[in-house]
This record gives structure tokens, sequence and C-alpha cells, in this order.
């Protein structure tokens, strides 16, 4: 019986806080809070159409550490989920420490200035969170999350030793718009027009954005180009699984979806740099996400299934051993679920997953932690009943 | 010897004035204005290094008409070549009614809040010029223009009866830009993105954005994909030609140019509704045009050539006859001649002509006329002499 403080009222926050309330024996207590109370009230008027309960809900700064405070100190939770914006991710990992409260997220620290994002800002809290005796759950979402469970799973389940993974990202979305986001733009762009990186014995090799493409036969979805791409848990994937020789991440992108995003490009609207345009500095991309189709609209009328996994290759009682372990999810059951498509769904249920773990004490320790370092068999089991079903086929 | 005043310091103003400084035996002495006078400056500079003569510049707001009036009393110019923006023609108009001085412009009038252009806002002063015994020529460009020129040439010369006439106007040029537009975004991107149009048996048929194209094999470029759109000499051509049939407007767009364009649509930049962001109305538009490459940027990296003429079918001596007049201009030579390309060389040329006839006398009259109206024997000699010979060439 815990209470938890849930902030962020974005599309994954509201998935956190519906499928929280789905689960009253682990989560007795649920606050929501955002810098914009009138979001917090929509979740709050769906939670108790959908589930019967009552949600506290409340305003907060997350840059603002000490507003913060105060807000964790007046509500007491055993917990923060924080869901925000990952330039937001060291302000709360601040205001945990300074209340004595344990700390989850679904994405790591990037800083707001520079398309850059990796562990090490958020592994440099180990120490301090250690000596507290508080834990912090990092990227606790699909991917990185769900994925780095897989991961475990395969290593203690699957394979003696694991040599390759490649972590395949497919959205067969279709929300009827020619061009629109599945989640905040500017971070999605940002992410898209980055340079690739995968490791590779030891090292990290650099691509070009999207240079590298495989046609790859996907579970019900069937083949779709997926380009390579850089992700956040091949950082920690990379560190925590002994013997690996090589992990890549692929996102799947239609052409029409990658034309527009190269005409952007060309353009200059993707820019972070700021334009002068009638006496006044205007970033390209955030005028570009003002233009756009907000995110959260695209609820409704989006139609299809996502399908992310793990293809993991090694060797097990000494021969050669190839595995897929993935999950497929539908836009429009999760939207009649819980009011949200897949993208925010398949982010959100590993987050509420990854608080039960830890407020349940099946997933415990002092300091700060990716998924793939605790026991991958509690989460795997939950998966399943909370709605993302796990399969797994060998392939060789 | 006369005193010319040219309005407009973009790249067709620029043209204009460097091939009138060619001709000192008609344009005597020549005054140079525009809402930027640094850009007159520049003008001034390149004409005195290519001619060594020496120009008068000035500062006017062309949208101010007693501000153009004093300028036209302070400068007694014979006549005033509108060089400036669509959206000025009917102040400059009003100008030239109340000085008394015969007026010429290149394109006619576009109201600044709609994409919207005919010859009605223009042809509507014909009693004020007729009353006042001034000239006003309309229309003295390329297309419309010299396209005019060319079907009179046709009629006089070729034709007893001109049915059918197609206008194809092929840039093959290539300014290494992955976009970039020729002249104005805003006016090009406007005028791109508007309904097509075509007159076929004494009515118009509108057709959706570059739904209809053809392959057309243009001599010199080659074959290049066609896109039938509304063009303004369709509107005066229908009226002027008699017993024509059909007239239709083609013009060339590469696959790269017109998927940039789709994406800018899709995603809405090119609207020209403001836009609220950050609290102030921005026009989708003109912050595109602010991203843009300037226009007069791209003359000194454009190669290849156009290629703009009339395809013209009807009856001669009671048999079948077709045939197509052109002019083939290369980028490189334009830059080379006056410091522009070939789009303002190609607009810039027939304004000087068009000048000469009025000046010179071969042009005259009351009112308002379009260039189809006037003898073109004499314009059609200038354009040999001028830098934009023709070719006729008999098809059928």
């Amino acid at each position: 019986m815990s209470k938890v403080l849930i902030i962020g009222a974005g599309g994954v926050g509201s998935v956190v806080v519906h499928k929280c309330a789905q689960v009253p024996e682990v989560f007795s207590e649920i606050c929501l809070a955002s810098r914009t109370l009138s979001r917090c009230e929509n979740i709050q008027k769906s939670v108790k159409e959908r589930t019967g309960r009552d949600i506290e809900i409340a305003r907060v700064d997350a840059d603002n550490v000490a507003e913060t405070v105060a807000l964790i100190k007046r509500v007491q939770p055993k917990l923060v989920l924080n869901l925000a914006l990952p330039y937001q991710d060291l302000h709360i990992m601040d205001a945990c420490l300074e209340t004595g409260v344990d700390y989850l997220d679904t994405a790591n620290y990037e800083p707001p200035d520079e398309a850059k994002f990796c562990y090490k800002w958020q592994w440099d809290y180990q120490s301090r969170f250690k000596e507290k005796g508080l834990m912090a759950l990092l990227g606790s979402g699909f991917d990185p999350g769900v994925t780095n469970v897989y991961c475990a799973h395969a290593a203690k389940h699957h394979f003696d030793e694991i040599h390759y993974v490649d972590i395949l990202d497919a959205n067969a979305g279709d929300h009827g718009h020619p061009f629109a986001t599945n989640f905040n733009p500017e971070i999605n762009i940002r992410e898209v027009t980055a340079k690739g990186k995968y490791w590779e014995n030891g090292t990290w090799v650099e691509t070009a954005p999207l240079s590298i493409k495989q046609s790859y036969d996907f579970p019900v979805l069937g083949p779709k180009n997926a380009y390579l791409m850089y992700h956040e848990e091949l950082e920690s994937l990379a560190k925590n699984i002994k013997g690996l020789k090589r992990i890549r991440f692929w996102m799947t992108f239609s052409d029409n979806y990658l034309k527009h995003l190269e005409v952007l490009q060309n353009v200059g609207m993707t820019g972070i740099e700021p334009v002068m345009f009638e006496g006044r500095e205007i970033i390209p991309l955030q005028f570009l996400k003002a233009l756009l189709p907000d995110p959260a609209s695209l609820g409704p009328r989006t139609k299809g299934k996502t399908c992310i996994g793990c293809e993991v290759e090694g060797l097990k009682d000494g021969k050669p051993k190839k595995m897929f372990i993935y999950n497929v999810c539908d836009h429009e059951e999760c939207y009649r679920e819980v009011g949200s498509q897949a993208i925010s769904y398949t982010t959100g249920v590993p987050a509420m997953i990854g608080a039960m773990m830890m407020l349940t004490g099946k997933w415990r320790g002092a300091g700060v932690f990716n998924m793939e370092e605790l026991d991958p068999d509690p989460f795997m089991e939950k998966l399943n009943i909370h709605g993302l079903p796990w399969v797994e086929k060998v392939l060789a």
C-alpha cells in the first residue's frame, strides 16, 4: 500500500496514471503533477470514469527543484515517477535526493541546448543515491526498459553467451495525417536527425543519420524498412551484457515520413539555432512544432500495430542459437483501454510495472540502476498480465 | 532622348537598369528607386563598372502614392517602369495618372491578402489613361510579354486562324541548393500552389494544383515534365486572339522541387494565414521565405538553360499548321553580362524593349494595353539584338 507522485501529464503520464489506478493493491494513492493543471484535470476525469478512482492533482514546474521538493514534502510519496521532459531528469533526481524518496524515469537526461543524450549525467548520481540508501530506476519504458529486460531474460534462460543483439522497433500505425510525430515533435526530430551509432568489439561506430537500413520481416506486421539509429539502451546494455560482440538499434520509418523529414531539414525547419525573423529570434524546430498536429490528438485516429523486440544471437550448450523476443501492440485497443495510442501505452505500462517492482520489494537496492541489472522474471510475468504480452521465437 | 524612372531594385530591376544603360541613344537618363537604397547603390556601382554610365538613385515606398508622386515630379521622367512587387501596381498607376506620365510593368496586380491575380483591376484604369492621353503597357516581361508578342507574330505572319496555343516555360537551371525559388519565394509559392486553369471554347476550366502534366521535348533541353498552371497572359490572349479554341500554360518542375513543395504544404509552411506562435502572429510562408536562400544569391551559382516558347496550331491557306516559337537562354551567360541569372534576365530584357517601343514611338496609344494588341515586328527585331534571340520551327 503505497502512495506515488507522478510528474508529467503528457501521453505517457496519462497511461501511467490509468495503469496505476488499475492496481489499487499496490498504488493505494496517486498524485499527478504537471506544469499545466488542466492536463492533470483531464486525466483525473478520465481515470474516474474508467476506474472509479479519485486521484490527487497538483501544479509543479519540474525545472524548479525547490518547488518539486515542496511538493514531495507535502504529498509524501514512496516513489516519484518522472514522466516529464528528458531535460528535467536531473532536477527531479535532485529533489528526490533532498527529500529521501525513490526515483523512476523512462528516458535519460538530455541537455536542452544540444541534440545529445547519454547516461553519464545520471550515472554520476550513483554514489549520492547509494549513500542515502535510495533507489533510482532509469529507463523503465519500452525501449529503453522492456528491451533491457528482454536481454536479461535471454541471458538468464536461453543463452550461455550472448554475442549479438539487434533491437527492432516498428510502428505500423497510420494516423491519416500526411506528417505528424507520435510524441513531442521536438524530441522526436532531434532523435531521428542525430547521427547513428552502434557498438562493436568494444568501440562505438558512428554512421551518418539514417544511412544504414535493412528490410526486416516483423511478426504480424510483415517486412518494413528499419534504419540504424543510436538509442540510449545501447549504452547500458553494451556495458552490462558480458561477452557481447555487437549491439545495434533499428527503427522503422515509412518512405513518406523520411521524405517529409528530408525536406524539412533541407529548408532548415528542423534547426535548433535561432533565426532572426521580424526583429525576434525564432527557433525553426519550435515553430514547426506549433504547425504540426498535437501528438495527443493522434490517439483517436491511429490504426494499426507496433512491434518491438530483441533479436539475440549467441551460444547455448556450445551450439549457436538465435531468437526474437517481442511484443505486438494494437493502437486502437490501447486507445479503448486508456485513451492513448500504442506509442504512449508501450512506454507507460513498463513505467507502472517498474514502479510496482520497486514498491513490492521485488526490485530493491541502493544506487542508480538500469533495468537489465535486476531480475527479469517478476517483470516479465507482469508484462503478460498488464497489457504487453511477449512472445519468444527461436529463429536458429 | 528620354529619361526613365525605374522602381524596384530586385533581380529584374537590376537587369532592366543594366540593359537600359546599354542603349544611351534611347535611355539618355536613368533614375532607379527602391524602398532599400543600398540595393540601388549596388546596382549603380555595377552599371558604372560594366557600362561606364552614371545613374541616379532614390528611396521610395511605392505603397505610398504621395511619395511616388513627389518622386516623379522631382525626377521628371517620360516613363515609369514598375518592377516592384505585384501588390504595388495600382499605387504606381495612380501616381502616373496624377503626374501625367506613361506606365509599364511586367506582372499584373495581385491583392496582398489572397492568392489570386487577374487583369480586371488594371483594365479598370482604361478610361482614366485614355482621358489623360497616357499609355500603360501591361506585362512586358517574358511570360507574360514575349509570349504575347510571339502570338501576335504568329497571327500576323504564319496563320490565318489560330485555334490552339500552348505556352511552355522550362527552367533547366541548377543552383546546387536542395530547394530554393528563383524569385521572391512568397510570390513563387503562391503561384505554384494555386489551382490550375485553362481556357477552352469560351469558358475557363479549373484543375487541382499541378494535377495535369505532360512530358514535353524542349529544344536544346530535351524532355521535361511540364505542369498545367494558370498564368496571367492566358486572360488577355483568350480575349484578344480571334477564333481561338483553347489556350493553356505549362511550366516545368523537377520531381525534387515538387517533393519539397508538397511537404512544405503538408506541414502548413506555405500558408498565408497567420499562426499564433509565442504570443505573436506569424505567417508561415513569410517565415519560410526567411529560411530559404535569397534568390539574388543564386545568380553566381546557377548553371544550365531556360527555354520558353509558344506552340501554336491553326490554319494557313486552308491547311493545318503547327509551329513552336521560342527562346533559349543560358544562366551563366546572363550572369556574365549583367550579374543576374536567366530568370531575371528573360523578364528584364523585354521590359527594356517595351520601354524602348514606347519612347521611340513604335508603340503609341492612349489607354491600357496588353502586348499582343501592338505591332509585334519592331519588338521581335529588338529581341534578336538585345539578348533574347528567337527561333521558329514548323512542326506540322
